[in-house]
């Protein structure tokens, strides 16, 4: 596993969370809306693991729904924020996910209108673009907290003082940055947010999504009984279990796992250097983000993954929610980089539990993948 | 567990359903739309299961679509074939799951029309009704293929048949039946179908939905990159993994189970009768289905499962997914059960697991609980 820099696609699941997995799904397998004792053991084990969860993020816990992850919840919140709101107006930016982008879509073609903000070339929202987007009639503006693919930080507090200038909501899909960078102190700036398991080491298929109790929300769907209506289906109370046993022990190690991501992203950057006429670090910041975008000068970033992944090594050549449906992930483009340099991208992310010598051993992958390309090494 | 008599609620999980989602949390662990070897592990062992599935049920393994559970499925099938349909009206029945009456719903609040078919007092739909409801602007009718709360089995190569003459589409909710009747038989009348993976003993969060590959069908978010574009999100690989262990389990010991089921039905049916003057069996079928809805005259539903929680047994007042949104199911008006009568309804709902000594057992509590009410026993 320590060959594996694909973990912003998706993190093997951590063993802590996966025993608790196994237990709630052999001793609380009751439907939670069930009245009887076997409902209830359930419903205790949820409404526990909503409770730790609030208090992860100090939040209010009548505003945690559970999902069946990220590109739910960022449907579920767009949707239902902008149904619910008077006007007809959503902001989101080029630098979002494909959830979010597609929820976005969804609503233009219902009707909507959304304006797209533009970035800088450090990979954060134009934020003087965003300024003059506002409107009267903006009900949303939808910016994530940690970009996918370059590992860039949103300036979160400040587009929050502009949405309160135009009396608009926020909301911010923190799939990226749960469990990497200090989301708590962000959470007072924002009206909903949307959190993904499998992206703290959790079990795939379960994420959660908070909407602030004072907030005007539409459900998708009428009626629904799980989740106070706001999201239908039986509760998947062993794959909630074990995403809370992993968000916990990610908070829990936050400030220890920043550092030892801070210290080996600084490693592979300096390591970069000896092939730095062959490569470009993509809004290059040594953050507390595992996530760092290179073009490799040259070469299609396609075949320097497949090259890799026959020497061991996987990452990958964007967000794996966008590799099949398109070329190069747009958010190139949004930072400047387009055409050949585009295609030349690779993503690189890795985890607190790699070593130097992991780092060391990518690099020297990298180089070699370079020089087999070309003799000046 | 062998007091747990609410089995059509949810279903503890198969131990080999587990070991499967263990192993494949552990070594199928990537996203399988990555291209590099833990991505395409994932996504081989995906298409192992979509395969599986498919022979399991005798249909085109291009047209299953995993899902997050049957709420899910439902929804994107009902909706997706009406937005595709050139008409504007859907129908489908008073007996239906809510996720299948919410789906119904949030259409008709979009402008579409919506008839629902009542039932016979034998639990199913009213064919002459149907037919006299079809129109030319028909896209769809949706009917269960079994009753959640009576276990009566709808007439679905009649409903085809209809649906034919009209040149309408037919879904079928087949979360109830699916290892319970011989769902591959009925499949070919299909146009598409919904599975959940919790009520065949597999985990929760988990559930498949079929179209047929030659119909059009317009996805809930438009450019979705996972699930052939039907479903985006991250694979659940884990969850599918065990779902389909534990489809296979039921299917290949489908006959064995559907004996069993029938010879507990049976026996519970027969010691009803001792208490046979404070008792109504609803729909009485001695079917495959481990599902029977009694009405105990006198007294509230609510109270005689309360009153048998506190003596070990568990079991339900109806759905769980509706008892906390409405106070008796609509399904007994459907069938012509009204006021106080629908109020003292309950569902048990066992397993081909238990044995005839659970059966008395529960019988037993039963009594005890009519007599405690009523000095004539």
């Amino acid at each position: 596993m320590s060959n594996y820099f694909d973990y912003a696609s998706t993190c093997p699941i951590d063993e802590e969370a996966l025993e608790a997995y196994i237990k709630a799904a052999r001793e609380f397998y009751g439907n939670t809306s069930s009245l009887h004792d076997p409902g209830t053991k359930a419903e205790v084990l949820l409404s526990h693991c909503r409770q730790t969860l609030a208090d992860l993020l100090e939040v209010n816990k009548e505003g945690i729904y559970f999902t069946s992850g990220g590109t739910e919840s960022n449907l579920l919140a767009i949707e239902g924020l902008m149904k619910a709101g008077k006007g007809n107006h959503l902001i989101t930016s080029a630098a979002e996910h494909s959830s979010v982008k597609n929820a976005a879509k969804k609503l233009e073609a219902d009707g909507y209108e959304v304006n797209w903000v533009p970035l800088t070339k450090e990979g954060t929202i134009d934020v003087s673009e965003l300024e003059n987007l506002m409107r009267e009639d903006t009900v949303l503006v939808s910016i994530q907290h940690v970009n996918s693919e370059l590992g860039s930080i949103q300036p979160i507090k400040r587009i929050r003082e502009i949405c309160d200038k135009w009396g608009a909501l926020l909301h911010s899909d923190c799939v990226q940055s749960f469990g990497k960078v200090d989301l708590k102190s962000m959470t007072p700036y924002l009206d909903s947010f949307s959190l993904s398991s499998h992206k703290v080491y959790g079990p795939k298929g379960v994420g959660a999504l908070y909407i602030s109790p004072s907030v005007s929300f539409q459900p998708l769907l009428p009626n629904g009984t799980h989740e106070a209506g706001v999201r239908a289906g039986t509760v998947n109370t062993p794959g909630i279990a074990g995403f809370i046993t992993a968000a916990s022990k990610s908070i829990r190690e936050l400030q220890d796992r920043q550092s030892k991501v801070k210290a080996l992203k600084r490693e592979f950057l300096t390591a970069l250097k000896d092939i730095r006429n062959h490569v470009t670090v993509v809004c290059e910041s040594v953050n507390s983000v595992p996530i760092i975008g290179i073009c490799m000068h040259g070469l299609e970033g396609q075949w320097v993954m497949l090259e890799a992944n026959r020497r061991g090594y996987a990452f990958s050549t964007g967000s794996a929610c966008q590799v099949r449906s398109e070329g190069s992930p747009s958010i190139l483009e949004a930072v400047g980089i387009s055409g050949e340099e585009a295609k030349s991208f690779i993503r690189v992310s890795f985890s607190h539990e790699q070593t130097s010598a992991d780092i060391e051993g990518l690099v020297e992958c990298l180089k070699e993948i370079a020089s087999s390309y070309s003799n000046s090494f």
